[in-house]
């Protein structure tokens, strides 16, 4: 089984480092890509290296999407690549886990609208305004759809995703 | 199930993170103690309140310990306090799982002669020199202590102590 992780500079650490090692732990092998393959820089500080290029993905060799928040998912979403990884993902009904403001992602995918789903306070508005039907909870799992708010809720949006995969 | 992070300021973030996410996923309770109740700040800037000072806290309620790396641990060993938890988990041999420089805190509470375990690689003459039988190992698990090198090693050193507790 294998997971992809969508990711730019800027992205909020533990929300992309969580899953990558957790998913690890599931004997699950985890790429990070990203607008460009090399280091990509969180905003704490702790970087990765980017095995590949958005445009070098191919989605059908992956099984489960990871959408990080921080100030990445701002810069992952101008790229129509990511997008269209995203839209890919959905198509084929795989499991695509987001977290804070990794929905923003889903909104510019157009993935929202009639969804229930939750996000970053913050952006609790865009996504109501993307047709979300957003709710205020630790998690919220739609069909494929696995979200969360914030790091707090790391527990509760692996332990769903996994569940998920296992299931 | 409860579990306990002794740790401090400019502790390395994600070795706390992770652990305290990975074990609320296990539906484990996680305390946080530090030298004083309040904000501890990592070196990345992520922070958690201590839920207790060292000197509060009454090793006989938990049932897991967890000691992260980074350099909190130079601060975390100078208390007598803090060395006293670690000892008495040992004397009833509950669970120590440590990574990267949470290993100093074991030679100072003299836990290591003996015994095999890893650390991060620039402590490991001193491990060697308290006794240790060091290995170059993600994780190593002697008894109770289950020991990791540095945060790429964390989902073996967590996948290891979950095993531990539920074996």
């Amino acid at each position: 089984m294998k997971a992809l992780i969508l990711t730019e500079n800027e992205a909020e650490d533990i929300e992309v480092l969580y899953p990558y090692y957790r998913l690890q732990e599931e004997g699950i092998e985890v790429h990070v890509a990203s607008t460009k393959k090399g280091q990509v820089t969180f905003k704490h500080g702790y970087w990765l290296n980017a095995d590949l290029a958005f445009d070098e993905v191919n989605p059908d060799e992956y099984d489960i999407l990871i959408l990080p928040g921080g100030r990445g998912p701002e810069k992952v979403r101008l790229s129509k690549s990511a997008l269209n990884i995203v839209k890919r993902f959905s198509e084929k009904s795989k499991p695509i886990a987001a977290i804070c403001h990794g929905p923003q992602i889903l909104i510019s995918a157009n993935l929202v609208k009639g969804r229930k789903l939750t996000s970053w306070q913050g952006i609790k508005d865009d996504v109501i305004a993307a047709g979300g039907m957003y709710e205020d909870k630790p998690v919220v799992k739609d069909g494929n759809l696995v979200t969360s708010r914030q790091p707090s809720d790391l527990p509760y949006w692996m332990s769903e995703l996994i569940k998920a995969i296992k299931g």
